[in-house]
């Protein structure tokens, strides 16, 4: 279900579950997506050494893999982290941040792809259409496209790893491949704080722990992004003051909130 | 001492002689760990590389090592720091982030343990359980019991090591092994922002870096950390806004935000 | 040209051509600096393996290259990254964090001056005085001279490298060698928030993403810094608001904040 009823009854279960998120990702964001998940109510842990990952993702209740700032030791741990995950049955979100830029993030991404076999894969729309190989440009993180554009581009590429896809922009579209859902929450200064895609991966994961309907985590989680976007955007003067809003307000985000402020 | 004036007189010695603070830490918490030897009055610098840490270690008034993102090139690069430091009376400060979660923690751990000889060493209740191998259960870098709970175990390692162990929490505990301190400021909001137990550690650093008497400095750090947390939380609505406030009452602390606020 | 006019025409060239500016830098600054070229209007890229700079620098308007936490693997990034950017025209700003403090620092330096021949290098003090090899001491990554003192290295270094020298504190300064411009905008609270000077280097890399005559553009991107800093720090309480403020004010940077704020 896709209504502010379902999206509090699932915030509150991670608040009540504080699942562990295991993340794998980028130097950029580190720091926001660990303040993000424990707003929320998660508890991160960051872990990259081969020599760990498989006994981290054993503990986690979900993974996320994200290739922000990829080197070889880290995607290998990825693979080893992704592919236990997978076995054990722990949802494995992944962020393919950049792919379409070069060919070392196209080679990466295909390989977790095929490896990992990502429960839910969340990008902005020139990553979901690199990912699904349509044509595109890519110009380094940020994408030169509409959400919209990018529909079909992802429910093929949900088709092809059998899981959901997520496509963030202005309004975001989470399918399986047959079933959109979509969410219109958000505010324009949300892609001009460094890492909010990155983030929106975290908080889908955090959702993916307390929720085995991935399509509706998924499309949970991108509504408390665009609430908690929403709502700090209104307190803010710029993507500074935006940062910390948006934290206090994942914190405080109540039923009263989320029924006001959602559109779907 | 564990006064009032003692925490007052030991940050004067911190802002005037603003120590060099050596880091080899995680990348989740660098920026942070900066910003708050900065504001307190301290000169941080971060270098992790094997070719130069021998070198930087020698310059600095303290070191830390932080295991929170470990991998080999980097636990390599804590012992050559930890025992040249140790070597040089450069005092040395030890936060064994996430201990008890991955072998690979406990082995790095160990290693730190009988080859850097520190100092000092900070973590939670989980975290000093596990160091000093007592029964626990460890959920990823977040404590699972209260500070009181890892008295035995930190009084334990305090002998085993030589040196000083805070276990911080609700309420710090400092001990020698012999002699137990205590702080009770703090904040509910503290554990929410992502490493705050990190920037204790390096606080605790700075202090040790103007105070031979390390269960003294340990003490005063945790007593700065705490009412700097007590007093930004009263601005702050969450989280995000925590983060910041915390820093700039670091900056502006006085003789009286100390008398009237601390809780020995 | 440098007064409020120039410096506002091209502020508003990067805000309308969003440069994607490659930035291979230290793990303490990376948010900080992918924030501040998001606000400032340009498109941040960070990206370090071996396997993806060539083609990222590639297609970049400009390359950072930033030894804070720097280690074989990222030296050898930053020397392919840099040697391509410099064959392509990309421009290429360095910023020798440290240098001075440790061998490996200098003798890094030394390979990316030789190697990538940056067109614009920005240090503190220290930092150049080191580089042009003349009698400094250098404490971690903090200067202990004013900027003052740095001039006639600034000017021996630009001759060296053909390029571009900016020395960054209360005063800032920038010469080709010949020609020296100043800067006299900024705030005592800037130094207090880390990571401020690889800020610095990144606006500068914006600017000369879109103006080739790089005097001018690391003289305004410096004014444009000061200016900010400026701002920020009247609405700040110390360096944690500071922060936020900074990135806001960048933002919304308008020609009359700059007419009247302006000091040259």
């Amino acid at each position: 279900m896709m209504n502010s009823e379902a999206i509090t009854k699932n915030l509150a279960a991670v608040r009540e579950k504080t699942p562990l998120i295991h993340n794998i990702t980028n130097y950029v964001v580190m720091n926001n997506t660990a303040n993000a998940l424990l707003a929320l109510g998660a508890s991160p842990v960051m872990a990259h050494a081969v020599e760990e990952v498989k006994e981290m993702a054993s503990i986690a209740s979900a993974l996320v893999l994200n290739i922000g700032t990829l080197s070889p030791k880290w995607v290998e741990a990825m693979l080893i982290a992704g592919e236990t995950a997978h076995a054990k049955n722990v949802p494995v979100i992944f962020d393919p941040v950049g792919v379409g830029a070069t060919s070392y993030r196209n080679e990466t991404a295909v390989q977790i792809l095929e490896r990992c076999k990502p429960d839910i894969v969340r990008g902005n729309a020139s990553e979901i259409m690199a990912l699904a190989k349509e044509n595109t440009t890519t110009k380094g993180v940020d994408s030169t496209a509409s959400s919209e554009s990018a529909i079909e581009a992802a429910k093929k590429l949900a088709v092809q790893t059998g899981g959901v896809v997520v496509i963030s922009g202005a309004e975001d579209f989470i399918t399986d491949g047959d079933t959109i859902l979509s969410v219109k929450n958000g505010s324009p200064l949300m892609p001009k704080v460094t890492g909010m895609g990155c983030t929106a991966t975290a908080v889908v994961a955090a959702f993916s722990a307390v929720n085995p309907n991935f399509l509706e985590a998924a499309a949970h989680a991108m509504a408390v992004m665009g609430i908690a976007g929403e709502l700090a955007a209104q307190k803010s003067t710029g993507p500074g003051t935006m940062q910390l809003h948006f934290l206090d307000v994942l914190y405080t985000l109540s039923a009263g909130d989320i029924e006001k402020t959602f559109k779907g």
